[in-house]
């Protein structure tokens, strides 16, 4: 559907085309002025970003150029200075605020099987993970499907040995999957050290078998003593299993290099497309500078980067200044401590009251599907209302539960928290991997997602009327 | 096609359909006692081989008891061991045949882009590669998209850079296209040291992105200086690519710590199933029984040692002794070196004229689809008449230019060549790479192709005349 509208995009049919889906869908009179003016503004804001866009250059930069970004380190800062000159190029005004980032270093690991053939396995330190000794560490494997089965499991079974949580991510889920099972990698090391274990791996979650090791965080619950914690491939955890269950009792030896340094300071990118008559209310657009270090961050979250980067040079470009204020953040260490999201809910404070919407996107740069929010219905009805006039680009649905990681300390401000909602089909193939390159992401899509981000944030920006605040709710979204 | 044909394959069924099926498409008379006879044996073998067959049990055992087997290695050895237990214990002759094979060992290897924000490579060393020294070798990247593009360039540009060879493998072309770029990889090192190159990098061959490195044999020119020689994911590739069309000049740190140890004595694992009336004229099917460490060779040639096992095991366990002798041959070294395959050839020198067909399985455990042959038109017709008894199974399509690497050397004694076909779209997703692992393979196509592969045995060893003798060609196959 969205291809065979691409011709629509070229700026006079599309506006006219536009124009009368907005009419039919959402105002049946034809007569809003509402929607006629920003029918205009968003077939221009599409032309914009999809036929001059620069979406896929700032992703191809902070991939390619700059590469890995986990907090702390050279990829980290130098996307810091890099998105800050850029974004003042295109003639924004820069804020960096401040941000001290833990600083993890993953340094050499490995892991094989013991004994007179051993095997290697592949094999990746969880971030904030503690180093083995030197030599390693040596231990039985005893399967555990998940943290449930752990919990049942005799603790004189665990003691001394290495668990290995297997627990396989159920593929057709996406997201649902993964929270589903992403407990056993960030608390199982805790789970596993109270009951005597030398250290815990979990399979990679994710949900393509390509010898892909999946890392992320680790969390160490505080009394408990804390054990090295990695993931290996799926191909290898279930090696280890079917070991295992012929009766062969596999010993691994691991070895996790990885350490904390101090804490880093580093900065939130901030910039503003200042609104032009209520300046002080801000539509916050979202998305993580900071990324994993074995892959390149693209889906996760460069594209994010891209398309807010490039959604408020797009709406400057083509001279729209909406009422309100449009703000893009680009939050450092998303990934493993939050604190960029936790430092602008800080810093920003007493402003979060203006804030009439906080869009966050992390979801990947694949085919635009929609918005997702925790407002109530009413807020929601006013989204889908908007959101209607996104059709050509995508399937441009409006769901409940919405809101992300990094704008999460918004929300007992109230703050009306919405996701930039894609096709996640293959997004857990790729999340935390070596393999979140460039070559994963589609440039159109990516082009189409900016545009829809670009146009939502106008809408909300340019309404006369806000979302209703949503009931204040403390409760982050899983990562 | 094959799934609707399942239920035919319980014996009652299965003989009676597969008699009819024969007659119609090969012996319009009917009347043709070969084949009634004969339609009668393959349904009982397909029964045995799907419903009775325990080539997943082999290639469990093969794969993830044993691992990866590289020539030399205690994998390779434990491989040679077990094999030929399990052979005596179903019953047979085995004969362990002395094969002196190299002993190359891969070692740490690492790459980075160099700067002050690296970005590291996945890299593997191809096999039989020189080690860097320890602190590696640095060097500026020159892109050449193949030999013949390196041909091309001014030696100036080469001299004292790494070469990166870049020619992206066509996906949809399977061997074709990987013959088609495999020669960067095998000759490409000694191309570049004759331009003064301090190392050589390809592009790993492959058909899947995902972060995978892809290894296999490099082949050092004698007289030229030997440099090492690594493969990159193809994502590296592509970065390291796109930094040098854009004038970064992206220099590499590499560091492989590789090296080769004297040859050690192995063995190639023979036995036969001794013919009735004609022992001393053999049908030989084999697979390598060696693979390379990266993965767990699975179906890089674990499915054609499970195949050529159990194809054994299941004309045994059903009581069919064909007229002449069918020969299983584990050898061992194809994948560096071929001193298996050469030291069949010599070791049965004054039987080969005896040798009246040679069927080698190295493609893959994926769904039967024929075989192909060297041999011509007269013996091409026999072998289709042959194979429409195996439509069941598969397309079971004959073709011409027939001949695996490990029978070649037997090329030059006239003995008919025959490769087991499969369905080979997915084979160069995983072909070399650490995901060349058992959930790669499915049961149930693996145990169909032992069908097909104990029948085709089978008949070419029971028919009273045999396949006429091509004209003798010494050309190898690539491998």
């Amino acid at each position: 559907m969205v291809m065979m509208h691409s011709r629509m995009w070229r700026r006079g049919a599309w506006g006219a085309g536009l124009v009368a889906l907005v009419a039919a869908a959402s105002a049946p009179s034809g007569q809003d002025p509402f929607y006629n003016a920003e029918g205009d503004a968003i077939g221009r804001i599409v032309d914009a970003a999809t036929h001059h866009g620069q979406s896929w250059q700032i992703l191809s930069h902070l991939t390619e150029s700059i590469g890995p970004r986990l907090s702390g380190s050279a990829g980290a800062e130098a996307a810091v200075r890099w998105t800050a000159e850029r974004l003042r190029a295109d003639g924004f005004d820069v804020r960096l605020e401040p941000v001290l980032v833990p600083h993890w270093v993953r340094g050499e690991e490995t892991a094989e099987i013991a004994g007179a053939n051993p095997q290697r396995l592949l094999v990746t330190a969880l971030g904030g993970s503690v180093p083995t000794p030197d030599d390693g560490v040596t231990g039985e494997i005893v399967v555990a499907d998940g943290l449930a089965a752990l919990s049942a499991m005799d603790p004189a079974r665990v003691k001394g040995r290495i668990v290995l949580f297997n627990q396989a991510m159920a593929a057709e889920s996406a997201f649902q999957g993964y929270s589903k099972v992403v407990d056993q990698r960030t608390k199982g090391a805790s789970e596993a050290a109270r009951r005597g274990a030398v250290a815990s791996i979990v399979r990679s979650v994710g949900t393509l078998a390509a010898r892909l090791v999946h890392t992320g965080s680790v969390t160490y619950d505080e009394g408990v003593a804390r054990i090295p914690a990695a993931a290996i491939a799926s191909e290898d955890a279930d090696l280890l299993a079917g070991l295992a269950a012929r009766g062969a009792s596999p010993t691994v030896h691991l070895r996790l290099g990885c350490h904390t340094l101090p804490d880093v300071p580093s900065h939130n990118v901030v910039a503003d497309l200042r609104g032009r008559e209520r300046p002080d209310e801000v539509v916050l657009i979202g998305a993580h500078l900071d990324s994993w270090d074995l892959g390149r961050g693209a889906h996760d979250d460069g594209t994010g980067v891209a398309m807010v980067m490039d959604a408020l040079r797009t709406l400057k470009s083509i001279g729209l200044v909406p009422r309100r204020t449009i703000r893009a953040v680009l939050f450092m260490n998303e990934e493993n401590g939050l604190r960029g999201g936790k430092a602008y809910a800080e810093a920003h404070a007493s402003e979060l009251a203006r804030h009439v919407a906080a869009i966050e996107t992390d979801s990947g740069g694949f085919p635009f599907v929609g918005f997702t929010s925790n407002v109530d219905e009413p807020g929601l009805s006013m989204l889908r209302s908007l959101a209607s006039a996104l059709a050509p680009i995508g399937a441009a649905q409006i769901g409940p539960n919405g809101g992300g990681a990094d704008t999460s300390p918004m929300k007992p401000a109230g703050v009306p928290q919405i996701s930039f909602d894609v096709d996640r089909a293959h997004y857990f193939d790729w999340h935390h991997t070596p393999a979140d390159t460039l070559d994963k992401v589609d440039p159109a899509a990516l082009a189409r997602d900016t545009a829809a981000m670009a146009a939502m944030a106008y809408l909300l920006a340019e309404r006369a009327d806000t979302l209703p605040r949503p009931v204040p709710s403390p409760s982050p979204a899983p990562r």
